[in-house]
């Protein structure tokens, strides 16, 4: 595998989707687990070391309020780890976007939009296929289609 | 010891100040540790360790930023966590406050104000207050000098 | 009774539940009063009163906007207060956050998340438990099962 | 005395002057106290029931961090409060205003600006004077006053 | 008429009926206009020169977004003003909040919480009353009512 | 004159420099007026009235707190508007952002960002620069000056 | 062509159109296109080199979350640039208001309100119809309405 | 060279510090530009052709206020990017925060904290150490010093 994604909580579930909807359109082998930074801290362990074990270049984690996960996760692996807030029903996922970003000096968390789970896949591809032509020529061509739906969007508008 | 105080940098040592003095002050012995969450994980451990076989009563855990110290040592134990966000040169602690106060269901962290050291001691003196009628005798002493202050406050400025 | 439950409205009710489920559940006595600081001061007093008079051990107080409630009962006693913000239809709770956790020194309140009752029942339990051998091991038990969810979810989703 | 000025906390007489001044330069008798919500519940009865004995107009209550002195204030008593925000070492007094703005129904705060000290004294002032044509005349004067100040600034620079 | 209100816009109608209805429910009469600062200047100058020759004591402006209409009628009359800012589709009333309270010295607005219509009626109730023993009795029968209703729930939920 | 500046107070003068100086930099003729809107109305309408009669083409108007100065003129006239949020001690300009920018429909005001005293002189000469090829060419030249400061920036520092 | 609008995405299309709208109803002759500063910056570029070849005079731009379209347009073109924040499921477009206003020095974004399209499109007629008279005719035929509108409303409720 | 940093200002440098020691300590080849997003769009196409072509692995762009350089790179590029918002003297690095970290679908920004240059380093060089067992050695050793400095701190302090 080469990424393991990690959800704080079941029902993150739902916003997870796009992160692996877009990991298998790139033929990326992935390994999901549910395993919260405070109930569950032996399974954070445990895939964080299957994920070193079997090679993962990038972690993806993604957690709501205050989200410790992805910066738990930062200070017990060298393996990059990208972190994704989630929105709850109060305050618009500001409190996650915070207990993630703000990591003190020492261990970083590469942090994307709140509920940015399509772009927490697209920089753990990016960062894959430093050393993957394969991917970056698939990137490419994903980038591509953004720019032609663009495009036809204009067309279909009559612009 | 009763109280158990970890500070998530030798930096908020300042900030830690009026908990350890009004601590001092009303005679309840505690332990102090500097013990970072992302950097030194085992010492947080050990320290919670040996509180819990010491009987401590609560533990106050005081750190900024993306401050996962407090809830991170609330998943690890059944002693009560008091949560201290300590504000830093941006964002005025409001990062560290939704980062302790906003823990999700299960782990909570009893949150004080912003750079409320001497709080988070009087919260933690008022717990064990519960069974040790002279710490309650001390906590309505000090009530009842900040109210004489305030009198002599008025008495001082002729008011 | 353990525990003192005061509510700043009726309207908070809803949102009080699973404070008073978690109570029912760990089997810890609670009283519960619909009490507003405002309205009605002296139900607030006697309230207080009375949760002395049967030596409780935590009062939890809910309110939302100006939420005063947890620190006005925070200023008439010694037991320890927990202090729930309920978010109202604007401003998603920050209003009623900044109310009760930002005491100013002498007189804290044991803040938890924004709607977290919940937390604030555990919270209460995890004080009283300190001297309760039983409801320590309802509490380890409790997070137990709450582990026990999150390795179940990884099995029901495949993972 | 037509105006009773509370202060919760000594440290809050410096941003308190403008209000003093401003009722002494419109010669509105007033009575200063500092009187904590918290610290002297006690204090703030009387002040508010020699208030209404001595047929004062208006009460003007300053606090910051969770500000509860001008709501406190407000339920207890059918005078007019105005409340002031006071700014603090973080936060900029958005805490304050909002403890004192956002009131539930039932108990209006007037709230004017953070540190608007000044305003609540002129506040103050436009509500005695509604029965007072020698007050409705200064009034009016310091209007034009503070007109002229803009027309000699732009004197001054050549404007 | 005592109270004049207005409206910066035909759309915070609604809004502004929990003001309207408080103070028919007292008694006090009010002229009610729609009066945008920015698209009727002429009507707001008129309404309230109209309620300066009428005798009005108070006038209550509601407006959202960059509320002007409360601060623009404080610098256009003497009579005290009391601002409600209306929460909108984005921002929740802040824009409105930080527009209303944080007038520059010299002009204050007595504001109320967002969407505080019903406390605007009472502020201006309170105020008013201050000349009317009879609505002073009215504003304690409507605290009292209010306390009934808390005592109530509590009987009615059998607490 | 093409462009006429309003102060909302004289103490902005400091932070409106940077805007005088680059409409002197660009030969551009300009009026500067300290007008507040609340103070001075009257002052406010005549130097529109002046504007308009001079066949000015921008209005820049600079105001702090609830900065209505900037919306106020935009009521006024059909000269496009600027508006630029003064900061203040507390809220960092936030509250002015919100009083300028949030305009309701009808009235825009063109702000620029907080203190952005340079930025609102380069958006009134783009405006103007619209029928005057003279000053597209200073525009470009500045633009290509910005640029050398960044190549020599790199230069000097051995980038 | 007078005015080029730029969308940020196909999916801001419903908010664009009171922009869209209010030229038709003007009769300013405008083009549509939706280009991405990052997905299609040579679209981006071709349309400001027809704008600019075209002579339009105003470039509306519109874009939500990290929106850098309205800047990125300002920074390659001498004709004025009207910035629209986007509002998104979270943040209320907060994050679009600081990624448009907050413009560093010497390339300034006109920003209107959160969602203000038709305020763009009014800002955009202001800037032309200083070289218009027919356009100034209209602008201030359609203030009457809106006068009249607010006239009517007071009419139809009986105010 | 490995890492390309990308500075949105001089004025930047000095937040840059940390991040540029950082690689140097770790002996990770970097090559550093000044190169405005709108000043030198040029400067920044060909800094980015340059690091594509000599294999970069990692860009680092740092910028503040309307943040757009990390975004506008990030679009450039398959090459992963690094944004670090910087702090200006309003607002705290709140809007570059959101100019950065709020990218839409597509073009991912690593975001690290408000003036994170030195955890930007360490990201970027956890990025190159997954192909690089030296330099993984060195991040260890470096976590290894962390955690050293935390153990010294205690014994310093005696505690």
């Amino acid at each position: 595998m080469e990424v393991l994604i990690l959800l704080g909580s079941k029902s993150d579930m739902d916003k997870a989707l796009p992160c692996i909807d877009t990991l298998k359109e790139f033929g990326v082998p992935y390994t999901l687990k549910i395993a919260s930074a405070h109930r569950t801290p032996e399974l954070v362990d445990k895939a964080i070391k299957d994920a070193e074990a079997n090679g993962s270049k990038v972690i993806i984690a993604m957690a709501g309020m205050a989200a410790h996960l992805p910066g738990v996760v930062a200070s017990k692996t060298l393996i990059p780890v990208i972190g994704v807030p989630i929105s709850n029903k109060n305050l618009d996922g500001q409190d996650a976007l915070y207990a993630i970003v703000q990591m003190p000096s020492g261990y970083p968390v590469a942090t994307v939009a709140i509920d940015g789970a399509k772009n927490s896949a697209l920089l753990a591809i990016q960062i894959i296929a430093q050393n993957n032509p394969n991917l970056k020529t698939k990137l490419q061509a994903n980038r591509d289609k953004m720019k032609a739906e663009v495009m036809r969007a204009n067309e279909e508008l009559g612009l």
